[in-house]
């Protein structure tokens, strides 16, 4: 990056904020993906939007790409920058400007945890349920830039279902607002929509107006235990096929149960074929029926073992359990490569004899847990990159797991995103045409191509 | 229109199915809007969507605006056509082609009548939630492409919340896809979102995957009457602040309840200065709980009279009269203009105390009612267009409806969309790069303008 442009950027936001050094570009040159890094030429952390504003700007004068980044837990490569490009950094634009209690929404800066809205919004009676894996520190703005899903998906939906509207920062530098703080709005384009997703390829998501429900009244968390991992799956349709509704319905298996409970022992069945985790929520008379009936259909469908929560502590250690399944398995290869295909729910079973297949035919260990509730499962293998012979492998394993949830009518992730590690399969998915189509929609609104280039859609 | 387009028109879809008699141009020059009515040089009905695509590539070769139509039931002229350009119908895209019962979900071509579904949804248990006034006819089609709102937004949301995924015919001709059949879905643009409210400027909507919910178990029908309509919204607030969601929460003013009563007697209170209807659902315990807190509040707040609906029949007589209010005041005047400026919930009495202020200073009769709980309320001004000094009169007051609606952090438009009608006033909320961001996106995925010019953002 020329000097001129190092020296308009410092103007800008000030000479603190950028930096330039070898090893700060290099902790910015990859996210929480398995992907190929690439060195940034600058990394930005702008403190106002009209600063953010002003960098697009230069940016776009100069045809640099930018790339927007929050906390960095992507899993699709979403963050990972353009080695001629520069990151900009969302972690100081980190207010949550208004919580709106009678109207029940909230107005926060990108940058703001998405467990410190959570919690915010708890201790006002009030609830956000999108809840990714990575809440402890991934960021709002990211979460709307990959619409982030999480373990209430079944139930409350994903982030896009709570955006009621937000400002962002096109690819020329101005400021474009779309939705409204009302809880209907039909003016303009469903920009906020679009945004959903986006991974940074479409704008700098500035403030978002998040919607916020009253708190369920009563919750009770279960564990089913069993022999077997196909009984489990079973029990995910039994469940659906009620129309019994969970809060979160999470399966894990036994690979996946001892990974967690080296990692922190929380009481787990070492010796189980696989777990499911349960909570149901919201009245009181509806929660005990619920739990009542999930009880009878998990024992119904196999489990050998089905325990209720006692009280919130034992509860919370169980759900820590399951949210430390990606760091614990994260610890045990230099690789971990933790899939999203996603399914329709009453398809679970059918994947999970997918997965079991295609790890015996390449005898490539597949690890699986996460949402069956809502058919999104989290099949985690685990690798070691630098064993090419080992890598080919892994690669066709990928391959096979997208080909059967696309055989299932499923999708190819579910809340990962497509960065750059699912973008060559998109157009398996969707057709050549979406992609066409896709690329003049990126075309028309940023037309040098300086935000986020090659995600989604390739280089186009 | 020339010969040889009729000709190959008449190729693709069948010599019956173009329409080129005035009579029939004339039956589709205007929507339910008050606007400007344009005939169309030529309608076309496809039977299926491959004509679609083919009306579609020949109208991009010959530059020909392409306004898509369902049962113009459009409230802002989305569906007025443009003079130079054709009408495509939806309405033989009829058939519901799959309801899951066990993924709950359906998926439907855009002809299939909103209520249609709601019925066969039911009839499974399903339930499908978005209820525009004009359900009865409407299609949904027309409600992705206006982001159909109606009453039960407060507590489940509007079309957009609904669609998973969708096909959608682009300005080339090419059918692109987007979202699943799965309740999370990341991969590639969220189009879907886009395409929720884009009132044709973007593709022509084919099969949609809409998700449906288990029907709630129980509801209770409530009516509260008050002698002024500043207690019967001082209630609504009310009801939020104890974060009491009802699925419907309706105002009506006694102009609209001597309309309604007129037009087809119910029963209801023809000297009440307003009253409320209100709907709670779900689980029975919950039910029975909310409908007490509910008629408690409503006699605290001033309701002189509460009525719980007995039965069903009792209960849909009440809601059928609410329906048919728009076809109640429709008949009383010539031009029945129905606005839906929107605010945040909490500012409903101050709404509902500026609609009066305005009617007062232009000497208009304003009858307001619609949906107080999501803030959406529907001003009605009954007027003779003819009337060229009265209809001066009306424009100022829509004016300041919506000058007013802005300053309390409102929308312009709920539901009804922006279409022509408030296409004028669209950067007074949003703002002029806005609109040159929207002209830009439209631009790039519609290069010659054919697809419902004029809508949202104007003439780009």
């Amino acid at each position: 990056m020329n000097r001129t442009i190092q020296d308009q950027l410092k103007l800008i936001a000030g000479e603190n904020n950028v930096l330039l050094e070898e090893e700060d570009l290099f902790t910015y040159s990859f996210d929480a993906a398995v992907h190929t890094p690439e060195t940034p030429s600058c990394v930005v952390i702008p403190e106002n939007i009209e600063s953010v504003s002003n960098i697009i700007r230069l940016c776009s004068e100069n045809g640099i790409p930018v790339t927007t980044r929050g906390a960095g837990t992507n899993l699709s490569g979403g963050a990972i920058p353009d080695r001629e490009g520069i990151v900009v950094l969302t972690t100081r634009l980190d207010s949550i400007i208004e919580i709106n209690e009678q109207d029940m929404y909230a107005v926060v800066q990108p940058g703001v945890v998405t467990a410190d809205l959570a919690v915010r919004a708890e201790s006002l009676g009030l609830f956000y349920p999108p809840d990714p894996g990575s809440q402890a520190v991934s960021t709002l703005g990211g979460n709307v830039a990959e619409n982030a899903g999480g373990l209430r998906g079944l139930k409350y939906g994903v982030t896009k279902d709570y955006i009621l509207g937000l400002s962002f920062i096109d690819s020329a530098g101005e400021r474009i607002k779309t939705g409204s703080k009302t809880v209907k709005c039909a003016t303009g384009y469903n920009l906020a929509g679009l945004l959903a997703g986006s991974e940074g390829t479409i704008g700098f998501i500035d403030e978002i107006i998040l919607k916020l429900i009253p708190a369920p009244r009563a919750r009770k968390s279960m564990m089913a235990v069993y022999n077997t991992i196909e009984e489990a799956s079973g029990t995910v349709s039994a469940i659906i096929a009620e129309r019994i509704v969970p809060a979160t319905l999470e399966l894990l298996d036994n690979f996946t149960i001892r990974a967690v409970e080296a990692f922190k022992p929380a009481g787990l069945p070492l010796d189980a074929g696989a777990m499911l985790l349960l909570e149901v929520d919201g009245h009181p008379a509806q929660v005990q029926e619920e739990a009542d009936k999930v009880e009878t259909l998990c024992r119904k469908m196999g489990a050998c073992h089905v325990k209720t929560a006692e009280d919130e502590e034992e509860r919370d250690r169980v759900w820590e359990a399951r949210r430390s399944a990606l760091s614990a398995l994260a610890g045990l290869k230099p690789d971990v490569i933790l899939e999203d295909a996603t399914v329709p729910r009453s398809r679970i079973p059918d994947m999970v004899n997918a997965l079991k297949q295609i790890s015996q035919k390449y005898n490539i260990e597949i690890g699986t847990f996460g949402h069956a509730g809502d058919g999104n499962l989290h099949p985690t293998i685990l690798a070691d990159r630098r064993d090419k012979k080992q890598w080919r492998k892994v690669e066709k394993v990928i391959k096979e797991i997208f080909e059967k949830a696309l055989a299932l009518d499923g999708t190819l992730s579910g809340e990962h995103g497509t960065g750059l590690a699912k973008s060559p399969f998109f157009s398996q998915e969707a057709g050549d045409s979406t992609i066409r189509f896709s690329r003049r929609l990126k075309k028309g609104i940023d037309p040098k191509g300086i935000m986020n280039p090659g995600k989604i859609i390739g280089d186009s």
